[in-house]
């Protein structure tokens, strides 16, 4: 349907821009995409000479967007409207073809399913800009855009029947002995593998390519994490100049920023392209910010060397660190130092290989995912089972061999049944293994420990005597969630915590891999605020209650 | 002999200065304090109207030291020289009587045990100016200045025959019921409790009594960590005017930063200061960096919110997390974050109180600072028993009444014949247990775990086949170190890991607390770098053995 809708724009605009000032004004859906289409010079080097944006006006705000050249005389200008109503625009060229060319755009409500692009919210987490929460379950897939047609149309029908919103994927390619086998069709520049490129002409079949699975992707409810370098591979993209570096950049920003569903990632593993230095980093970084008249999520992702996630460019941290999520007391740190959203995008994968960053069986893959959960963030999956014919998913796509991803599929639902606002800490630094909303629900995880019994209690803030709350026992491996028989109603134990009235305590099997969940029924209200400042002035006995 | 040496200094510094230009420089020696006393206007308000300072030059470098008025019409300047050979000083000051006074400065070699003051060496890791490693391992002091004479004494004492070779303490008091008892016969500013001040007068009698005190810690080579602001206490001195936050960090900085012990940490619990915004602290903590010409150590102490240790102005991060020295690989994640060293300086205290941040046993006290040691990071000790006469070690000093304090002198001294460059982590986040110098030195600690073996390995790095090493048992808690029969000889046993070529196991006694130290003995030496990069487009096989 959004293809349909997508390619019906595309005709209205060809109209509207070749009549230009025509009466009738384009019609795109909020969060659509919108694409203006004009004609223009071919001689000399269009992606170098010619710099074209529109300015989008819509009465109160303006925005603008920088438009590229798609080869054979064609330049486009892609627009996401963030707002329904009228939104008149005009061009700006250092070519007289291409400038002054005005119209109009009509933007309605958004269709169902589209919630607009991702955005931080809440500090640590995530939501739609229509406010819808988004609770991210990552995966990873490489190179899937290098494979043959036919594997790109399977990775999608996996996708269509996983658990997964969120795909990583590099954009310029890495070399490897399938890719040997199948060479990749499209290259991002004008040339040909492995150096002889011509780095100031892109190769806009590549990007039409890049840009339908973008879309693909978008249709699926699933985020495109783009990569826009890498350290593998010795094509010469890791040579570039800062020009040509800026250039890509730019142009990658121009073409794909209008589809709601990008998020900018810009490397992976970028301690390991040892020709770029931060300071590079942070010049592209910057660079993309201001490029993106979206402000789509941006983040960089480390190989050994932890990035400063601080830097006001980046909207999230995208880490590497596989033993941080081994448990919810190291998970939760990083949270605390950047005061952003933290994305565990790799913490090893789920696989068969000899090399250890790929060899979790499906229990640890689960089990990292609930840490980083219970820690207050968010986990990344890769799916590493390598065979001749299909070498692994995470670097090509094609089909699922690991265990992990209905737990994931099962994860993924508990956490859409939990608070929209997110999973915090509900005693930082004290009780690391339960996460929620103070008061209202907790999720407690018992990861490789495996207990007989558990004695209903919850910290004191936001609880007062006489709440009353349901209790489910969730295996997050065999995927059920057992509600416990009756209620619990909250009485005051210590000066810390709250438990049972009767000291009811629930059953659990001895089995690893077990969680609680506690939400609240009804009855008495806290009638302070959760979050509420204790003075350090206080009594002594009051005092140090903060902590 | 110090504090004759210092005496001595006194007479004959006064001697140089009243001559003016004498024939004879005094003498003082490398990083010890040479104080030059002025006659001057005792008029109006000599602390805000008066400004002193004194350029000393050795021939190659200019340092500016400021003075400070220390009542009755007299004026100081002190200066630590951190250079044997002639000083030459001048003075400049916006009163006639001051300025413009010049004399020299003899500077001998430093004393027995004088290594001067604390640097950060090795990223992630302390060492005194003139090389020597510096092992933290500190305590927490902070009303211990506000004492009867005689609880000073006796905390003196204490410390003389503990292992801490750092201690906190506030400079502003906090009030509590043992004060009440025990009023602070002192008091940093001109006027009266509890809010009668004159901000613009400072007691000097209050800081040439804590100088006193930092001097007789300095000669027990105890590391001062002086916290300028806290959180405790409505004296008024938390709702100062910036402008007087900033003149009494300027004296504090004046009067005290020629003593080579002194460390800065901006605040204790910086966040429950509800009267400071984080402009406030980076502003008086580039002050503190601007004023102190000898560069000592910088921190801020968070409560519940972690600072942006990040800051240029930051040396270390100063840390209050005790779930994060829970495990070791908890306690290495904000080392990289940084890239600074970490001293957690609250973990809880051991003691009794009914509060859980002081309810720590012994053996958890110990189990914390392992944690943080095979974490690459630094702990920070607090005794918390109350009784009617003492309080508690960490208000008040006094006298120490938990367990853990000689099995901290036990891990000092494994620390202190280990390597000098510090122990980081062997193989980053995979084996968050070990730690140690790659080929040479490691200590690995098995926590809470009771194994009742182990089967020699190493990582990869810096390992080849047949080095020889030898091995030690080590219990932490009964404080015994047992070295294994025979050595031990590596053989590569697979892509990751060298095992001992027989395949030898330690034994180990089953009891928790335990751990084992690997000492390069001779036999080959591993050729290349330990940490050369190894590059991610080699090979499959070797791409990604850098993880």
């Amino acid at each position: 349907m959004h293809k349909q809708l997508h390619a019906a724009v595309l005709v209205v605009c060809l109209f509207v821009t070749s009549l230009l000032r025509a009466a009738e004004p384009a019609t795109v859906e909020q969060w659509g995409l919108h694409e203006i289409t004009l004609q223009g010079p071919r001689d000399g080097n269009p992606f170098v000479d010619v710099r074209l944006a529109a300015i989008f006006d819509n009465g109160s705000r303006r925005v603008e967007v920088d438009g590229f050249y798609d080869g054979d005389g064609i330049y486009r200008i892609r627009f996401m409207p963030d707002e329904q109503g009228r939104w008149r625009y005009e061009t700006k060229a250092n070519r007289w073809e291409l400038t002054n060319k005005t119209g109009e755009l009509n933007v309605t409500a958004p269709s169902k399913g589209n919630h607009g692009p991702v955005r931080v919210r809440n500090t640590y987490h995530f939501a739609y800009a229509d406010g819808t929460p988004y609770k991210q379950i990552g995966t990873t897939i490489y190179n899937w855009l290098d494979t043959p047609d036919e594997v790109q149309e399977r990775t999608l029908q996996t996708l269509a029947g996983s658990p997964f919103n969120k795909a990583r994927m590099l954009i310029t390619q890495q070399p490897n002995p399938f890719m040997a086998k199948h060479p990749p069709s499209r290259w991002p520049f004008a040339g040909r593998p492995p150096r002889d490129w011509d780095f100031t002409r892109f190769n806009p079949e590549f990007f039409r390519h890049y840009e339908k699975r973008i879309g693909q992707l978008r249709d699926l409810g699933i985020e495109a994490d783009l990569i826009l370098f890498n350290p593998y591979g010795r094509w010469g993209f890791e040579t570039m100049s800062a020009e040509n570096d800026d250039r890509y950049v730019r142009y990658v920003v121009a073409r794909f920023a209008a589809f709601r569903n990008v998020w900018w990632s810009l490397a992976n593993e970028y301690d390991f392209l040892r020709t770029k230095t931060e300071a590079d980093w942070n010049r592209l970084g910057r660079l993309v910010q201001q490029a993106d008249p979206y402000d789509h999520l941006r983040s960089i992702h480390n190989g050994k060397e932890m990035f400063d996630h601080g830097k006001p460019w980046i909207s999230h941290a995208s880490i590497q660190n596989g033993v941080a999520v081994q448990s919810a007391a190291s998970a939760e740190i990083y949270r605390d130092v950047w005061r952003k959203p933290v994305v565990y995008d790799e913490v090893r994968y789920e696989g068969d290989a000899s090399y250890r960053w790929a060899d979790l069986s499906g229990q640890e893959m689960v089990h990292r995912f609930w840490c980083g959960t219970v820690g207050g963030t968010y986990v990344g999956h890769g799916d590493y089972f390598h065979s001749l014919g299909n070498d692994t998913w995470t670097s090509f796509g094609g089909s699922l061999r690991g265990q992990s991803a209905p737990r994931l599929a099962f994860l993924r639902k508990i956490l859409e049944q939990g608070p929209a606002e997110g999973l915090d800490p509900i005693d930082l630094w004290n009780d690391p293994d339960t996460v929620g909303q103070a008061g209202r629900y907790y999720l407690t995880y018992f990861g490789h420990s495996a207990p007989t019994g558990w004695t209903f209690q919850l910290y004191k803030r936001g609880v007062v005597d006489g709440m009353r709350f349901k209790v489910d026992v969730i295996d997050t491996w065999n995927m059920t969630i057992t509600p416990v028989e009756g209620e619990f109603v909250t009485r005051q134990k210590d000066g810390y915590h709250f438990a049972d009235a009767e000291g009811r305590v629930v059953s659990l099997p001895g089995r690893p891999g077990m969680a609680i969940r506690a939400s609240y029924l009804g009855g008495a209200k806290a009638s302070v605020d959760a979050n509420a400042f204790i003075d350090p002035n206080a009594p002594p006995e009051k005092k140090k209650s903060l902590r």
